[in-house]
């Protein structure tokens, strides 16, 4: 008897560590996602500030399944799922039958709407906008050092970063870096005091998914770094020059970076499918996705209906353990193993931010938190263990060694790809 | 006394030079070029095929002239140069008058006016070619994984290196690497035999400017590394599928780099200024542009009238001791100095080529040549050494380490910029 197929589409964090919980199990998996590497978004910002190269945080998934015996990748942009014919249709006209499938599309950034917003921001969602951040960052500062009109140069300097969670902290504390190192000095026209790095938040503090006492110490060292934060507040109207917040304050900035909030990224599945809030798919507790036989879902795409754990936070930690536990299901199912499995349960290990140099926020399940610089370290570690590659860990470790020590963010060019591959 | 203004147009070996020279001199110099950054171009052809970052062979200009007094940098693109007017013209209108003018823009690779075949070819001479070049090579693998129509898949898997110069020589050695790294293991439905990797040259050996002893070594080698070469070869056709050579040989590939030479890139020039062989600029033996006082050509953009040198090659050092050069000239007038320099004399320090692991060629002036793993070993050291930066010199040293421990090109990635920067 042939092997049973598994698709998995998506190869983000939900959908890698389930493939990599399949490998070597009496299963075909296909792995697919729409670019060749995994991406280890949460340091998408510091490839954006020029600490990191885009090779660091990109790992190619041909290379993760190289000796694999059943694992295999395929580059592909999916253009719908039949859960009626049970196939996955590519944009290419393929179709791929399968016996199992696994969707983890993962997220998309949610301008909730807002058409005018989402054509002026940068998001923080796929490493083409860090390069892209990078570019225009480093551009702005190139015109800004040849312009002598006061307006012009102040939007130039103006750097709008929209959103205070962990990803909002973390970029505008690095640009605060960045502008430290470069301003008066590479760019000989700039003084730091032109330079504006504004915060902006709905909610009334920064950090909302942790504690006020975090929440509270990452808004004093950012403002002590000179970043400029404005909560309870929200963007109305944006455009290339200019972002209007609801209580009619306008700012003139050239960039906007866009980290306040997700939506699913649920293109490609069926549009009958049950919608939980936010527009996750919903699925029962052990994240089978309802009137489909052998189809689940995990990560950001999905929510589980969990009795006692509520919605599940989109973030990376419940995709790996979600991942791992359909595969895990998956496996049992071939190897007819008749027992009821207990329904996915997500163990929350923590969360952390950085906010820069020696000042982080970690926050552990128990309620014990940390900030300052083992707040730090913590972070900086359990990064480079969640970095996939030896290479790409050394190669990490070393760029912040060299910022730590140098004081310096040395990849500032602005790189344009002669591109004819992805996207 | 306000000092005396000198525009340098290209940020290139020669321009640099030039510019670094002058760091500290009684002049205001100002640097134009249309990156921001300084582009080691002999390396390009390492990160067109994964083994090192655009970062290491890319060096912010900005970051050479932090500390400088008076040299400035300015991300630009010139229009023109009036050199009755003694102005520097911008594409955004600006105008720069100059007292000094150093032209150093540089060559592009010459199709010799085959627009066809430079429509579907792959340069190496900007770094957008490189990443282009390994987007484009890892997508031809990726389709040929999933492809099962036999010609198309040969087309995806020929690849036609034209030019059997250093440029030539090393993308096919290294392009035989990476194909040995990944056939049948990254891409496990692709096999080393099917990949053909085609070397097209004119003359009837390798390494035309190397001994005729260095071109055949050059040759056996690559041969004995799996690749197909082809002297006395004219490329006279090319589309997206096929390359036609001048015999009527038919090549079916979907991949064509040009490495066959390079033609002044002198777009910027006064059209009135006289032409030398090959369109370069003709400037005097003290480099000096007939009939514009103060206005110098440098490096591949022009070619000096020497006695006793004939033509210089278009490679970096003549920029580079052009640069010095110059920039003595400029220093010497400004100081009011009366003597009388002697011509420009180019000192020939050898040249040198990698053809692959523990291969290498390098010819010193003297005639002395070594070959193997001498000629690599000095290869090696030369372009760490003039690599730009410290963290540049120990990332390129790191990432060839981790090659010839790790037979690995890591960085095999497809990476899409958003950009909205340069180009």
């Amino acid at each position: 008897m042939a092997d049973q197929r598994v698709v998995i589409v998506g190869a983000g964090f939900g959908g890698l560590a389930c493939a990599r919980k399949l490998d070597g199990a009496p299963v075909q998996v296909l792995l697919l996602d729409r670019h060749n590497y995994h991406l280890f978004t949460p340091l998408l910002y510091q490839v954006a500030t020029g600490l990191l190269n885009p090779s660091d945080i990109a790992y190619p998934l041909r290379a993760i399944f190289r000796r694999s015996r059943n694992v295999r990748f395929r580059q592909a942009t999916v253009d719908g799922v039949d859960l009626g014919r049970r196939v996955v249709r590519l944009t290419d006209g393929a179709e791929l039958p399968f016996d199992y499938l696994v969707l983890a599309t993962g997220s998309v950034d949610n301008y909730f709407g807002n058409e005018a917003v989402a054509r002026v921001s940068i998001g923080l969602k796929a490493l083409a906008d860090a390069t892209r951040m990078r570019n225009h960052v480093l551009t702005c500062l190139e015109r800004a050092d040849a312009e002598t009109e006061p307006e012009a140069r102040r939007a130039l300097l103006t750097f709008v970063v929209v959103g205070g969670g962990p990803t909002g902290v973390e970029c505008s504390g690095a640009l605060a870096e960045l502008m430290d190192i470069v301003a008066g000095k590479d760019y000989h026209q700039v003084s730091r005091d032109e330079i504006r790095i504004i915060l902006v938040e709905g909610a009334d503090r920064l950090l909302n998914a942790f504690s006020p006492h975090l929440g509270h110490y990452a808004q004093r060292i950012l403002t002590r770094r000179g970043v400029d934060i404005r909560t309870r507040a929200l963007v109305k109207a944006a455009d290339a020059r200019s972002v209007t917040l609801a209580d009619g304050t306008r700012i003139d900035c050239e960039t906007i970076i866009w980290s306040a909030g997700v939506r699913p990224n649920d293109e490609v599945v069926d549009a009958s499918l049950a919608r939980f809030r936010n527009h996750r798919v919903t699925v029962d507790a052990w994240l089978r996705v309802p009137g489909a036989t052998g189809v689940y879902a995990i990560g950001d795409v999905a929510s589980p209906k969990l009795g006692d754990q509520g919605e599940l936070p989109m973030l990376s930690p419940p995709a790996m353990q979600g991942g791992r536990y359909v595969a895990q299901t998956i496996v049992d199912a071939v190897r007819g193993l008749q027992r009821e499995r207990s329904p996915f349960h997500y163990l929350d290990k923590g969360t952390m931010a950085t906010v820069g140099r020696n000042a982080g926020v970690t926050h552990l399940p128990g309620g014990l938190e940390f900030t300052g610089f083992i707040g730090w370290l913590t972070w900086l570690f359990v990064h480079i263990y969640y970095l996939i590659g030896f290479r790409n860990r050394i190669s990490a470790l070393g760029s912040w060694a060299w910022d730590y020590v140098r004081h310096d963010r040395p990849i500032r060019i602005i790189l344009a790809t002669g591109n004819d591959g992805a996207e």
